[in-house]
């Protein structure tokens, strides 16, 4: 395989953007990614997206966005991995790049999904989950991961307030980027006391949906030379690993095995271990996914993820940084953009761009997105040279 | 890239296939491909399926379908391009493997279809379209395609019977092939009186819906050795390319500019020309696109295309056999994995292993899937070494 590089990276305020059709937010992020690598055209369109058929009435969102966007005759393919698709989409252009089919590539995360309120789009988040197995007997998303939280704080003995220090990082840090969704700090007590949804999972547990976009430029790292002042973001790791599509086919449901499959072979690509990882965009839809993650890809022991936000080691400057601009849970999580999001914060990392937010000298990063409750898991580490 | 060779496929019949689940129809052609490649384990697994949030409910179809067959801890991703979902996927598949970084990929085109009939499915179907530009007023993707014909005839001459030898020909062929919808041989009368469904399409213009899948196993070529007594066929040419999505931004409705691109790349690639493809599995989803297909991809001149039709040129012995194992109007089209049965048809063919549709001496063939109303077209270039 060739060595990728990203040449640029752009990205929309996640919000309820109801001013805005599908179309303009995808763009939106495309031209910025286009502006911020300095080039007008690329070879190919990679777009991750889940709900636009159920929720936008759209399908064929590759072409969709070419023709949007002007990339007429230019190949385009949308990815779907559930609220995996940004990073499925990142890595399929990627194999593109590096197989030397193509020169250059664009990938959009894209995802309107607040104009239907409600019903609609959790039973569409549903579709992630085994439609004949779980969804056919009435449990939500939100309800496949409290059986986990719940199973969890059983297994290892942890209180629900233990789980308050990812929330509560990710809130402080969402205030120092201008995209993100939500912009107000929590305590320890707002998080006990918010509204419950499903038991244990409350409001400050859960990731807030939005309507986004991210999006990046990818080339092959020999034909382009760094733009001046700017270290350049190599890929030096991809991986995607699955896991049953159903939550009680699992052996171990406290485990996300594809999380650690897809990281051992990052890393290995990548020739890194976690302790070199200086920044970790991880996938915090619920903060049992939090702990669950730090523990599956080498950072905390099974069980003892939560300790890492009691120890305060995945603030800025702790010794594992996690959700650096507000995560999916103040950021938010537009599910299909969510992927690309966390490649373009990662970049911006490694760009030393992230002002207030920045971890410093950050050389080494890794993103994590996760589709369904652990079924479908990519991770990328990328490293500036 | 690495040269890729298709180690085996599969494929279930095409038919209303309610006593089956989605999952068992897709891994049916799974397991038959694993079996027919003669191994039991693949690298990947890349799903091509355009309907299932819509109709069945269920999204993340790879992980899905790599849990039912097995696949646990493999990488797995669906891959969404309307009509073309299945060549999409192939496409995906090839590049992972030509790049390297996988040694082998099962790819499966699946679409259940047909137990949610009637509207349902053509409302499904229409977000293949524009859904701000064309859908919402009204047309349905039927709809368009007569918009297309009826201009198509009116600028070039010709009446609605001389499009009959297309059909004519597709359900001659699917007699000979066990896994096609419909096997009734159907005259010019019988095709002039059909219902009509949007002027000028009438149902023998059209192709039928159905459940079904088709899958094939990918290696590097240089990595295994030919099957004994069995050709080993080659991916010679593969290529991507799209129009506008919506049918009134073109130039030219009446030209596949993106089968125009996506041929040229993929008949360069291979270092072939037109007049060396022994067969074409074309995308007759209505009869028109045959036309338009033949036209753009060098077998006929701008607006000649039926004339192949009536001088007998697309029939097993003519000079361009077309729809040799019943095409979308025989075999039937289930939509997302209809690109799949392309690649699987001209597999067989090579390998000669059609019988009584066999085209004698086949060594080149092609297969061109489109999604949309000509908005993302794919065509793959397989040869025999």
């Amino acid at each position: 395989m060739r060595q990728v590089a990203i040449l640029g990276v752009g990205q929309t305020k996640i919000d309820e953007q109801w001013e805005k059709s599908l179309r303009e937010i995808g763009g939106e992020a495309a031209f910025l990614a286009l502006q911020d690598a300095g080039v007008d055209k690329v070879d190919a369109l990679f777009v991750g997206n889940m709900l636009s058929p159920l929720v936008d009435g759209q399908n064929q969102l590759g072409t969709y966005f070419a023709d949007w966007i002007g990339l007429w005759n230019q190949e385009a393919v949308k990815i779907e991995a559930a609220c995996g698709s940004g990073a499925a989409a990142f890595r399929a252009g990627l194999m593109a790049v590096a197989s030397g089919e193509l020169d250059s590539a664009l990938i959009v995360g894209v995802e309107k999904m607040t104009d239907k309120a409600g019903h609609d789009v959790t039973a569409a988040l549903a579709t992630a989950a085994d439609a004949d197995y779980e969804v056919e007997q009435g449990v939500s998303f939100v309800g496949l991961n409290a059986l986990i939280m719940r199973r969890y704080m059983h297994e290892f003995g942890w209180q629900h307030a233990d789980f308050a220090p990812f929330s509560i990082n990710a809130h402080a840090n969402a205030i120092g980027n201008p995209f993100a969704r939500l912009h107000d700090r929590i305590t320890v007590d707002q998080f006990e006391k918010s509204a419950m949804i499903a038991t244990p999972i409350n409001l400050l547990d859960a990731s807030p949906i939005g309507d986004g976009a991210a999006a990046a430029v990818i080339v092959p790292a020999e034909k382009v030379a760094a733009i001046p002042g700017r270290s350049r973001v190599l890929v030096a790791g991809s991986s995607s690993a699955t896991d049953t599509i159903a939550v009680h086919s699992r052996k171990d449901p406290l485990f996300l095995s594809a999380a650690y499959e897809s990281a051992k072979k990052a890393y290995a690509m990548a020739g890194v271990n976690p302790e070199d990882i200086n920044v970790f965009e991880l996938h915090d839809a619920f903060s049992i996914m939090s702990a669950l993650s730090l523990e599956a890809c080498g950072f905390a022991e099974r069980g003892q993820g939560v300790r890492l936000g009691l120890d305060n080691a995945i603030s800025l400057k702790g010794r594992i940084p996690i959700c650096t601009r507000g995560g999916l849970k103040a950021r938010g999580h537009p599910v299909g953009a969510t992927g690309m999001y966390q490649i373009v914060e990662v970049t911006q990392q490694l760009r030393h761009e992230c002002g207030a937010t920045q971890v410093v000298g950050a050389r080494i990063g890794m993103a994590q997105n996760i589709g369904g409750s652990g079924a479908t898991i990519l991770t990328h580490v990328l490293k500036v040279e």
